[in-house]
């Protein structure tokens, strides 16, 4: 590969700009608009064969280029949409507008995944370009529905096992767990997200002239809330650490290895204190404890009522065996023992379950990928870390196709993913492409 | 009084649905929005001399017809601001159009307090046109701010004392507590309301990548929340009690011989159970028992976040002598006192904290109300009841001008005051003049 032309980053930036421009939300997007960014991409994609495909939700890019026979063949994942973009007011500049701060470039989705995706587009586009092909043959599947839990993709895969076999997955969504040097990633933890709904009155009341006869539904939800964790921080759910693993004293070691500067990561998130379950280090509870969160509260409002229904969002991020589906019930029957006088209190759990997912430090894809990195980082000590958030398709890669996958994302986990002023260091849009090409002509090589 | 011709009801309605259609929410309108409110009721004030005036927030609107030499001299109270309509989406039609269905109109500000104030200047209009004067000197004093609180009244009143200077005031504002029978309010709640902010990372954070390193606020405030009352339903904030009267084995028995059927109540609001503080009927409860409600949470939503910030809207219903500041820095002191790791938690306190007031059954206005009420309702028993709700200004007028309010309003407890789908009984805009011109007629006569 080498005297290979990696495009230049400001052509790369334009192109990403028009792509963030498409507001692909999955969450809360019309159709035509998700079209809108699924067409542009399959549009970069022609070198390829790049094309739209129907689901029975949001449509994926498909393309393939398998002219590399007797070479391996790896299936490249990642997802077009975005998510919801929050708060506007806390955004300093509009989600869906590319503005280069810095050594950063700013908006939703340009990290998760609208970055990484574009960049090894754009390697490929240029292999093809100036080499006449690529070292492997590579197909690739991106979905629109990754931020909602892929609910319709095991669909489409299960049904065209044989088009998109591969030897291997090579996700462009994941992220980098820190900036300061590169990582792999062995694991990410599962989801498993519901509402509890809580009903009082049957409709909203005047908290003066019904004040003292009828249950306030808020507050029997912050009984619920308060009652999910102990104060050490562990979860007061029984049954919920079902299937997680004991913490053995040698991987509790190798954490403890991994350079971590608790006070210096409290102040990028800028906490006051850190703080999780007890007996745990904050890096051992980031990647091999489950959690459940609340994502949001809502009910009622700055005015004087009582209002009728309260809802909590939560989600649980799941480690080892832990079961999505019996996760959801011990919560259920947590909720359900509650004495809660005067409601009525109810547990809507989601669709898109994932249970969580890991690649042994060992496999043949990890050792190709550290080569990889290590070409570009060359002064730098490759990490074995865990993802902390999910990546619902790794599992149906693998039971589906037979293949494990390979997390080699460029994003970095610090930039704000799923918040406002979500970020990419434009650094990475060239190392990444640098080393998806290394690690597609090792991988070439290894067979 | 005989032989007055009250305005017909289809002419009052017109002039209601031109009314409603400001949408006068004083939480936040634009001035100009509350002036038309203002100017629009000014014009109805004509034959008083309506006008509008300044004060330091919305302006009030005022009127007088002083030619009784020898007669009382009373003040009308009302207020032409109304609440938010809270979620449009909880509305059978929209909160600003004033609606009729069957035998209500339906529209925010109906019977809170747009047509219980509209009413009485319809009647002193017809009074005026017809007989040329009223049996009694009136003051009318209508403001904007009631519903957030009347920040700014007490100091426009104190400047004016002699101007407004009364022997009484009649407030159009309030309810009478239920549609089967007259009543009179002997008594209405003080109010102290408040936010709990709980704030945790600098920003918010994706639930995956940062999950089991930082607090959740909203772990952190539903701790608060649910530490605020014990499970029997009693406040479990230290000093919240004090002041509060014990209730007197002969008040018990009053309020117990009051005809109220506890399971239709529960029917009519349609909650699974009625609840509220151990050892009190749900009508002891109303009436004589303090509340703290939660209003309103706040925080994140439904996507895989870890919010930076949780608010919890609170307020408090007072009895006695409560004092609204003591129990607003007793909350404080509570909530300060709670360990909530990794976060930190500020008590904002509102302006516009009201005590509870009350006026004696034996009143002269009390009778003279009674003897009206009696007229219009002739084959029903006249309830002495509580206003459950804050009426503001109550504390201000006995203070400032010396004179006592009497609560004469003929909205109706039930109508959904300050909930989606507000509604007045069409048949109080009748009941209401005939019973304004009876107080009115008895009170010139008692003198």
């Amino acid at each position: 590969m080498s005297g290979l032309e990696l495009p230049a980053t400001a052509d790369l930036l334009a192109e990403l700009a028009e792509y963030v421009a498409i507001p692909s939300v999955s969450r809360s997007a019309t159709p035509a608009t998700m079209r809108a960014a699924a067409e542009w991409l399959a549009a970069r994609l022609a070198f390829a064969g790049g094309r739209v495909e129907e689901t029975a939700g949001f449509p994926v890019v498909r393309g393939e280029w398998l002219g590399a026979p007797g070479a391996p063949t790896v299936l490249v994942y990642g997802h077009y949409d975005v998510q919801p973009t929050g708060d506007l007011a806390e955004w300093r500049t509009p989600p869906f507008e590319l503005v280069t701060d810095g050594d950063v470039v700013r908006g939703r989705g340009v990290t998760d995944d609208k970055g990484p995706v574009l960049l090894v587009l754009k390697l490929a586009q240029a292999m093809v370009a100036q080499r006449g092909g690529l070292p492997l043959n590579v197909k690739f599947l991106l979905e629109g529905e990754e931020e909602i839990g892929s609910p319709h993709l095991p669909e489409y895969v299960r049904a065209r096992v044989s088009e998109l076999a591969a030897d291997l997955v090579i996700s462009a969504d994941g992220a980098m767990w820190r900036p300061t040097e590169p990582s792999l990633s062995i694991a990410s933890k599962g989801l498993v997200s519901m509402d509890v709904v809580v009903t009082g009155a049957a409709g909203d009341l005047h908290s003066g002239r019904y004040g003292g006869t009828v249950a306030n539904p808020l507050h029997a939800l912050a009984t619920v809330v308060a009652s999910l964790h102990r104060p050490d921080g562990s979860v007061a759910v029984a049954g919920f650490y079902d299937g997680v693993p004991t913490l053995s004293p040698g991987r509790r070691a190798e954490i403890d290895a991994v350079p971590f500067d608790e006070e210096e990561y409290r102040a990028t998130v800028g906490a006051p204190a850190l703080f999780g379950e007890a007996g745990y280090s904050t890096l051992q509870r980031l990647w091999e404890r489950p959690t459940l969160e609340v994502n949001g509260i809502s009910g009622g409002g700055k005015y004087t009522v009582i209002p009728h229904r309260a809802v909590a969002n939560l989600s649980c991020r799941l480690v080892g065996r832990q079961d999505p589906d019996r996760v959801a019930a011990a919560i259920a029957a947590h909720v359900a023992a509650l004495e809660l006088p005067g409601v009525t209190v109810e547990v809507c759990v989601d669709e898109g379950r994932v249970p969580a997912y890991r690649i042994e430090a060992d496999h043949p894809a990890i050792t190709a990928a550290t080569a990889a990195l290590r070409e570009v980082y060359p002064d730098q000590e490759v990490l074995l870390a865990v993802i902390a958030g999910t990546l619902p398709a790794t599992t149906l890669f693998e039971e589906a196709l037979g293949a494990k996958t390979l997390f080699f994302s460029f994003a970095t986990a610090d930039e704000q993913h799923h918040a406002p002023n979500e970020f990419l260091r434009v650094r990475r849009l060239d190392e990444g492409m640098r080393a998806w090409a290394a690690l597609w002509r090792g991988l070439a090589a290894a067979r």
